[in-house]
């Protein structure tokens, strides 16, 4: 993560395109850093916090987009973002998308705009809008590495910026992976919570002990991520796969006696028992990853 | 987390029941910390390492308990601990169970062992045997207080100690809360690194994005904890569930995109359905706890 200051002299001014609640954030980060901000949202009267803070309102998207190089969009999708530009002119632009998508939808969109004469930066929000302008916010970005090079100072305003490549789908990408594994994440805590909700354990001092557990133990990735290197899966350590399915007919009993349904971890265990039953008992973890992609790793092709 | 030194002066002598993986770690850390220690397994040979170490080997299960007040067991199940101590005199013992099972279990196994005259402490180990001495690595003690209080630095030996309660099954039950919660966010890890597989980008670098984004939502459980508490899940982000059951779209549209299987997180995203069509769209996600346990939390009876 990397929080430049901006340089000073004066700012770079720049477009917002989509003022909801993110668009708000992030344009009043701009704003009170010297940015001046043209704005244009489908609602018009949807940029008045903006307005009343300095931002100029155009009357059109394309009138949005003819004031500067710099075009930042926030819209609701990607099919907007194709709506709002469809009588813009965007040769020579800068657009950076900020538009929630897969990564499919970044790479045809930065293809659209090249037909265009626009360059095409995507970006993946890893906030939600209150922690905009705030330390720990960050945005990932791909896509043209010259656009991000010479936006970079303002572009990390209102959160920190992490390039991840040229490939423009490569933002939306790393944006889902690190939301899925959040999930994954909230379906052990609210599995965890429940577990304890019969007992006489205050929840404010449950919580500290799964936190500090968990930190710990996401740690496992980084291991992980060399097994996936190398392709050899062994357990560097004692429980291995095979004793962790054992391990897992405790876990379910105890969920039984609590009365709690395993229903949200049921799916990782059924898969270490598929991977067991495929032979690999003296592997860790890691090799379910091969049990959920149907595809081979970029290096191996 | 405490991680005591024992005091100087003599060290306390006790027996070790099991000497597996796990029972050989923990003792080498007693020998290596002075504690005079008798040693019994059901097949004798296992016992070498320690008797190699100064351990003293007895003859039977018995015979090892009638050598030391202090008794740990550490066996391969609850009906093993039943089994190897079926023919010892337990009068006046204080038995330390290491085994692994379900609260229900260590509560008949107190029980049990208070029927016979002893008083007994269950342990749940949030270790693997290579972390066993080393910092990091703690068990989850509940049950006798005096007898945690007594031989605390005996147990702060091998590893750090958490006493979280008189009720013996305590331990079991943080042992398992905290081992599903990692399970869960194992699963999502796993997802992430599936996700990211056909992308051109190392493991490597994308592992510590992963672990820092985990690390920084972990404490998301804290919010819940204040939330299932007070019994209001009125969300405090702009993010509640009616936006986070919309923003599922994109994760399951690029899982598809990537020809990668959403199993392990599709059943979390199943439970933010029912509970947005229950009419919970304002809420975060805590409010899930109530669809996973079918009991009332302790406070509300």
């Amino acid at each position: 993560m990397s929080d430049n200051l901006p340089s000073s002299g004066p700012r770079t001014s720049l477009t917002l395109l989509g003022t909801g609640a993110m668009g708000t954030a992030l344009g009043r980060a701009w704003l009170a850093a010297g940015h001046p901000l043209t704005v244009w949202n489908r609602t018009p009267e949807r940029t008045a916090a903006l307005t009343a803070e300095g931002a100029v309102a155009a009357d059109s998207a394309a009138a949005a987009v003819a004031a500067n190089r710099l075009v930042v969009a926030c819209l609701l999708d990607d099919a907007s973002v194709g709506a709002a530009l469809e009588g813009a002119d965007l040769a020579g632009r800068d657009l950076v998308n900020l538009t929630t998508g897969t990564p499919a939808d970044a790479r045809a969109r930065a293809a659209w705009a090249a037909e265009r004469g626009a360059r095409l930066l995507d970006g993946g929000i890893m906030a939600v809008p209150p922690m905009i302008g705030a330390p720990g916010a960050f945005v990932f970005y791909s896509g043209d590495p010259e656009l991000f090079e010479e936006h970079r100072d303002t572009l990390a305003v209102p959160a920190g910026t992490e390039y991840v490549g040229a490939d423009a789908g490569l933002a939306a990408l790393h944006d889902v992976a690190l939301l899925t594994g959040m999930y994954g994440m909230f379906a052990g805590i609210t599995s965890a919570f429940a577990l304890m909700r019969e007992a006489d354990v205050a929840p404010k001092d449950f919580a500290p002990l799964l936190v500090h557990w968990l930190n710990a133990m996401a740690g496992q990735a980084h291991g992980m991520a060399d097994r996936l290197t190398t392709g050899d899966y062994t357990s560097d350590v004692v429980s291995n796969l095979a004793m962790q399915v054992a391990g897992t007919d405790t876990l379910l009993r105890t969920a039984g006696e609590q009365g709690v349904s395993p229903e949200l971890i049921t799916p990782f265990f059924d898969l270490m028992q598929r991977r067991l039953a495929d032979g690999h008992g003296t592997e860790d973890t890691t090799g379910l990853v091969e049990l959920l992609s149907t595809r081979r790793p970029a290096g191996a092709r």
